[in-house]
């Protein structure tokens, strides 16, 4: 195999003994659904092979929080490892087929080269991130300026312009690399009541998302990604979806707002913040993940099934019937699981969702909608949720040419040891 | 019929023409069970048509909110009444064979002729509740004192004495409608800081339960019920597990901790209170229901199904493989639905993940756990919860005679209408 | 006195015993302040003597939850009762010269004679609310309709209709009454996913909402107020700031946003929607109240007292160094306590945040923001929230003839008492 | 002076300016308190005198999220140095005369020589705290083991025994520097649901600290610290206080829980978990901090200063009108304040709420309840929170020889500069 990534032979093999009882799975979902007659298998089979989700290039190593963090080994050292363990999880999945960096942990001296290395690989460049959140000498004017207090909206309009700048790079990087969006996610805010002035912040933020606006390509788009708190702790700039719009208003027309499911308050109902988004233009994509406190950056579906499959559902609303062309991305840390196991859960979920939500019966919905029947409409949901759809998610994959059960498959290949062997157990990729 | 009880011909006959479609979707899991190894689809269907979950007499009635009420008519006039509509539910369900009264909501004048007409509709009497939250003549003293302070919390001792007589009461009525058991959830906390003493409260509280406790006849069981707030908005008495546990060892022997699924904070991880209990041996029932707020009351299931799921499975690992025998009960306010539909709804969302929890694979998970293989264990309950459990649950209700599809045999029957132009279009049942 | 409003005479009997330990303590202040040197205790006391909170009729009746209501006696029978009770809360005060009506629980069948009736007694009205929220004869077609699922949101146009008609009838009724501005909450929303489309609940509100806005004299305004839940306990159509500015935005130039502190998802930076308000001005007022868990409606100030003096920061901030000419009222739920005493104790509590708010060293607090002095900054807010303003609100009183000590005034005066008298001690205000 | 700990020559120095005003102030606040008459002004001065608030070692140092750390230059970079600049604290504010030690952050090879470091300079040792949430050569196994699975919660034995063994380490370690109790907060838990058994974590977790507890000397105390997340973000062991008493009582007699104000869920009542534990005879101490979302660990008293002075209310209350015997420690992290200025900040507020608390009428407040007069009780701890005690938290500073304006004096003197030309602009303490 193109070392270390995954030879399809070995899917192959692993998939035979599989496959008589996914047939039989498949035949008697696909007799279901033809009773039901509202939506076919093959229509579902069809749009999950045309379905992909970004993998980021931060989440191939081992996350960690400010307690601390405990690499697993075989972490990749360079971004060209990462594309590796991307492409690997592609050839598995079959549903990532893209990988989105965050410069400057990753800042390749050889753009291009790194671009033929993922090409060779099948893997595409997603939405870039730019990091002003944390101080390098590459974006701080070599260490002269700090982002301790903001870079969008600082004060100082020095430590603005090399934000500003910074984002530039990006763009610039991207384009050299073939993505063709950028998401800006800001630590801006402030700890203390008082420490700043929340108008002039959102202000100086404003202009600086104009600016970088301004530099976009002709075919690029931007996001903006709003978050109540972390690592600000009493207010954020981009605090929620209402600033995030207001931003991207101010940004430009090509700036839309990116929905990261963990940064919420409690009890948001984030389903509905997609329906407001899509419904003024504005929904630009996602930074899936899942938590149960705040953003704890856990697999996807692992916590709230249910609000995924209703998020995938106000997707399909707004596409009417079919799922928007948006920037569909996980953003995940993977503290205590190997990465590459938690995006093949989090792939996994995201389709299964999706499968749910392209079962939903959508004339009945509407019709029990019309009618104030409540309950009905609930039932409708619910027979979609409750439908087991992974022998769809699995026939998309292996129509695909990727692995029935890629848990069992990726553990079955010794990736990870293999990974461990090739770069060694104390590696740490950059990232959280 | 008996009416307004259903007809269980009626059932057959709505059953008969779901029967094949049902056999081939049991057939399909029992064979995909099977290959699993771990659960046969026979032990779901035993252990489903074993189990019961009671209806609140308060819950056939439409709910309301402080900001309205909208009956939708043919609510119960009398408990008998609200006996019936719980019978017809259970006709529909075979899983909800007792209702759970509120008194004096329900203060019957011939108990023991209001126990034969529920025994002769195949009802039992669950749980008793005693009602010290609002004034009422025959609590109250003929209206002579008030609970707008507290009752066993409150600092006028008489108060005290008959919300204590009250219990006491409410006891001696169960005994000779056949319940052996007194749920206890009182509304006694405050809305202001400083308003009482949160010592003075709960030693207040603990005694009163202490004399009720005394009063329990040798074979009933009393619950502790915490609720975080609502009515009272600053602090409750009874606010969490923790008081809960103190509350129910204060009161004596026969005491323990019900959980209601809507009684806590944002975020608060039930299951780990409902395992915490459970070690404990203070783990004595459940109100379902679900939320997205606060003590939302909605129907059980339709908000966060995988918590009802892992719910389910921490009361099979408390009874090592079998449901504890505890009090399961719904509690919820149908506000916009008819209340019969919604309680369908969700004894089916009961038994779901009830359902669900049965089919995990619990030698695995154990194995998986050992090894904290963390992506493993997650595999593995995934795998139950999004198994299509519905045939079994069907089967089930099938095979102890009643609807295959409750809801749509309840809509069939005309039932809401019969009930109706009996009982009228604008009675209001008694209750929230 | 003009029976049962309160006798100035007994005002200055009940100031005089107090008048010489408050001029110590304003002198002490204004010492203080001087040293400071960026503000007069003149400076504030003016300020407070002009500003006016105003009281809601459905407040001065006991509130209730869902799960009872314990009335105190002496309640207001009439609107003309109501105006009574708040004439009399302003002789106290001095702080509240207007009352703000809930249509139809206030219907005066003679709006001109009302107006006098208020006029007399020294009150005005201020903004108008609109009930679609509960049926009623007058608003839902004789009762051929109701609100149960929904009013502007309902699917079902006629029952929009009777909602905008009614919304223009209270518009008629407040030119009447010499009102100039009205309020929309609306209750709709739903409790069950896919009970109602996000996206088309959205447009029929925000048309329904233009073609009351089209009805609005030139000198009118209009306030959008967003709630996050309940009644609806899945998702409310103006859940939050974002979707209240879209509302505002859709219904014309003459809608802003209201603000009720109660109305937002658990740890939400109240002050920061504030600010984001008033950037975009569509700032439109305020219901004061304070809350630890929901929509709590309890005294201003009494559970998180720092965040309300935090919002007047932002107003005065908004209003470059004045308090911004908006709609401030008060909107709680007096459950527990005499409603009077609430809202004196609310009026209170909010002219104290005012104050704080004004002496704060906005010089100081610019130069800290601009240097990043976090510690500094926060030391500035610190110092005004420290400092013990009362004496200065109580001498804004007693300068325009109002109570230096309210409550002890009230207390003292037996207006309870004479209340339940005359109106007896079992009447129950319209409101919740 | 003994550098770089302040010299008290510069502290009057600034002082003397301050003075007279200061007396003012004093004079004004005693007469107000003598006309209420139920607190002294020289109460609360040597109420105030007598108390002390431990800083914590690890806090001296930049704190930091996952996100970023911005060190300001300065730091200690040793334990002795944390020494010093505690001293320095302390000679500013006159209330930290102690040091809480994180083992191994702390692991001083000459314990007698560190104690004497601290004793010269007027420093005791509060509460050791062992860490077993990092990996730490000396802490597991010299890295043949990792707590990445939890450290006594963990499934295997081996890990298990060091975390014990670790514990006692610290002990023995406290006893050399003159501590008396241990502190120990755990990051065991789980990030995915089936992960680990709840149950089982408990009872492994009870019997570590059972054995822990077995080590203690005679006159040594140990705290169990509850926390609901972070780094564990589906589940922790020690959630709540309901887990934290339950393994106080698993431990031992000496075990009692410790409440960190930042670990609860959303809108939790802390202040009646105090007295809870309190009633329990559990209360062990505080970890101070304030948080806005959740373990923000900010400045103390900086955004809900009410709740603190809440919390010393029911501390007061507990002790019978004086401030019981428990461990009062602060724990913040200080991520773009300078952490000395951040700690001088805390130890205001802390004194503030506590001399708030020490002014309340109590008998006012205990006829107030037994009357069910909420308004008047709600007016008695307003009045005490409303009145402004800084002049005697001032006051108690000065006489015990410290700073009127501690804040003001540090930036006269020049610490931070001092510190950064000793140690470094580069140094890192160690800490989170």
């Amino acid at each position: 195999m193109l070392d270390p990534v995954i030879d399809p032979d070995r899917i192959d093999h692993h998939n035979r003994p599989l496959e008589s009882r996914l047939a039989a799975g498949v035949e008697h979902l696909a007799g279901e659904l033809d009773v039901a007659g509202h939506t076919s298998a093959d229509q579902v089979i069809d749009a999950l092979t045309e379905f992909s989700v970004a993998a980021p290039s931060w989440a191939v190593g081992t996350g960690g929080t400010r307690f601390g963090r405990f690499p697993l080994g075989g972490e990749p050292r360079t971004t060209e490892e990462k594309v590796d363990d991307v492409a690997a999880l592609h050839t598995l999945t079959g549903s990532n087929d893209s990988i989105s960096l965050h410069v400057p942990w990753d800042d390749p001296p050889d753009p291009a080269a790194l671009r033929r290395h993922a090409a060779e690989r099948g893997i595409r460049f997603d939405a870039m991130n730019s990091n002003t959140f944390q101080d390098n000498p590459s974006t701080t004017d070599d260490g002269r300026l700090t982002y301790k207090f903001g870079s969008l909206a600082n004060t100082d309009p020095a430590v603005r312009r090399v934000a500003v700048d910074h984002n530039k790079y990006v763009i610039d990087l991207g384009v050299a690399l073939g993505s063709t969006a950028l998401t800006v996610w800001l630590a801006d805010g402030i700890n203390h009541p008082g420490q700043a002035d929340h108008r002039d912040q959102f202000e100086r933020v404003a202009d600086g998302l104009r600016q970088i606006h301004d530099h976009l390509p002709a075919d690029w788009l931007m996001y903006t990604e709003h978050k109540p708190y972390e690592p600000a702790f009493y207010a954020t700039v981009n605090q929620d979806w209402g600033s995030s719009l207001l931003l991207a208003q101010a940004a430009g027309e090509k700036a839309s707002c990116l929905v990261d499911l963990g940064h919420h308050l409690p009890n948001a109902n984030i389903e509905q913040i997609v329906s407001r988004l899509a419904m003024v233009d504005r929904l630009g994509g996602f930074h899936f993940n899942d938590s149960k406190y705040g953003d704890d950056d856990l697999t996807s579906g692992s916590i709230k099934p249910f609000q995924l499959f209703l998020i995938f559902g106000e997707l399909i609303r707004a596409g009417d019937g079919r799922l928007p062309s948006l920037a569909y991305m996980i953003d995940q840390s993977h503290n205590i699981k190997d990465p590459l196991e938690d995006l093949i859960q989090s792939t996994d979920a995201i389709c299964i969702a999706y499968a749910q939500a392209l079962v939903v019966d959508r004339a009945a919905l509407a019709a029990a909608q019309i009618d104030n029947d409540a309950a009905g409409a609930q039932q409708v949901l619910q027979n979609a949720f409750r439908t087991d759809v992974r022998p769809l998610v699995a026939e998309a994959r292996r129509r695909v040419g990727a692995a029935i059960d890629p848990m069992g498959a990726y553990r079955a290949v010794g990736y990870r040891a293999a990974a461990i062997e090739r770069r060694g157990s104390t590696t740490v990729a950059t990232g959280l």
